[in-house]
């Protein structure tokens, strides 16, 4: 069944209520990398109980509505979807426990043609749920790789953020672990294609590649290091597009432009000449 | 205030009641370093939930009653406890969720002398919520280094069990994540000797030291690696002294001996010739 471009604008993405606690908000951390360096007490405050405060890409795990792509009547061949761009604003800071609402909406469907795939975009605003506060949103594209040539638009898809000719201002390498998607995953993304490797074989992939949105931690992680000396507040957005896999265990380098309070950057696998992420944009707080 | 042995032995240690999630069950065995190859299925089946089983170290962190130790009214200078000896016996399969209950008591303290310590040694029983049917049982000691000399009985102290004194059998080196303390401590164990700098050096130590139920949890994998090709319902006992701190980040090296069903062993930093692990006693099921 391919699908259909009315049937899926309309999806009704159930509504996610989560209970997060601290120890979520250290895992998490602890998923993207922090603490690879446990005598750094500038880390030491995203993996640790006291004085515990959120890293700010914390935001695109809140209120997951897990894979309700891979529901069987959306006609989305699960398998062969992966994390196409991604994105948050920060508009209080984050919490580190407490009981939170997600809502997620479909946003737009395109038909990049057969053989290519199709692009699904989401976005998602994340409150408490006691207050009612708006604490974030966040916007996501899923690439259909196996979904192309189902009919719909093929556009107008919104260009990806340009970056500087000029070489980077800054460049910051970052470790991953060979078990890192095993990590990130108790995160609340469990799709197989993290864990499994026969599943991540019949997918197209030599081995389980690690979540992009974990990729966009270790990036998010570098640019608060590089430009906010570890001041979650100063990160308030970050946007971007996934261009290729990162496998567990390899380095990431960000490559950063800084332009008074915006920051372009692109993600690196140096060893292996690919580039992972690109046309990035995030924007600082005045400091 | 010194400790006063009647109180201490008396010391109502309280009942834990424990929700055990298959979450929890996959992050105990990533924080002892299961999955540092994610592509060996043999790891694979304890940290991911597609037929999911338990580690047999986990015994240890069931119906965990905490620092008890360290409420001020017992006596003991919580920063300078170590952990000294650990134990397990099992006697069901351990579930990888479900409610359980943990039963704790003193059964000995012990004066080693002023300048040198105290033991305080505790027994657990570990049983599932709904049926009442024990899992497992657990020893543990205490040392109490800042506690010597407060007029208690010197003995008897069971003598450790004697290795071999042929050459090992086997040898495992096992890897341990320069964040792994960071990570196990998630599975309840939150002492701040094993995450902040500044309270590691008050103690003692350059550095946060790996919890030592983590070491055992190491020892435990090299077990199962080495004798019971990854089978947990084979590795039935264990138990063992601490003999020195492992750092994170440091390799483990497990020396096997096997005697039919029983096997000896000890554990070591390989790279300072330090013994971490000492007078090692585990039982193997029948294969």
């Amino acid at each position: 069944m391919p699908i259909d471009y009315h049937t899926l604008m309309n999806w009704k993405i159930p509504e996610v209520e989560q209970v997060l606690t601290k120890r979520d908000t250290m895992l998490y951390a602890l998923g993207t990398g922090l603490g690879h360096d446990p005598l750094d007490e500038q880390q030491l405050k995203f993996v640790y109980e006291k004085s515990l405060v959120a890293l700010p890409t914390m935001a695109i795990i809140l209120g997951y509505p897990g894979a309700w792509h891979r529901d069987g009547d959306t006609g989305i061949i699960g398998s062969h979807v992966v994390h196409g761009e991604q994105g948050f604003q920060i508009l209080r800071p984050l919490p580190v426990e407490g009981t939170i609402i997600g809502r997620s909406r479909v946003t737009g469907v395109f038909d990049k043609g057969e053989g290519r795939g199709a692009l699904i975009q989401s976005a998602t605003e994340i409150s408490m749920k006691a207050t009612g506060e708006v604490l974030c949103t966040l916007t996501s594209t899923s690439f259909a790789r196996a979904n192309g040539g189902f009919g719909g638009p093929s556009g107008p898809v919104k260009e990806p953020h340009v970056l500087p000719a000029r070489k980077p201002d800054a460049v910051c390498d970052l470790p991953t672990l060979p078990q890192a998607a095993l990590i990130y995953r108790l995160s609340g993304d469990y799709n197989p294609l993290h864990a499994e490797p026969e599943y991540a074989k019949r997918a197209g992939f030599k081995m389980p590649i690690l979540h992009g949105r974990c990729t966009f931690g270790v990036i998010g992680h570098a640019l608060l290091k590089a430009c906010c000396d570890y001041d979650p507040s100063r990160l308030v957005s970050m946007e971007g597009r996934f261009s290729a896999p990162v496998f567990p265990g390899e380095t990431i380098r960000t490559e950063i432009w800084r332009d008074g309070d915006v920051i372009s950057f692109r993600g690196l696998v140096a060893d292996r000449g690919a580039v992972v992420f690109t046309g990035g944009r995030a924007e600082l707080a005045a400091s």
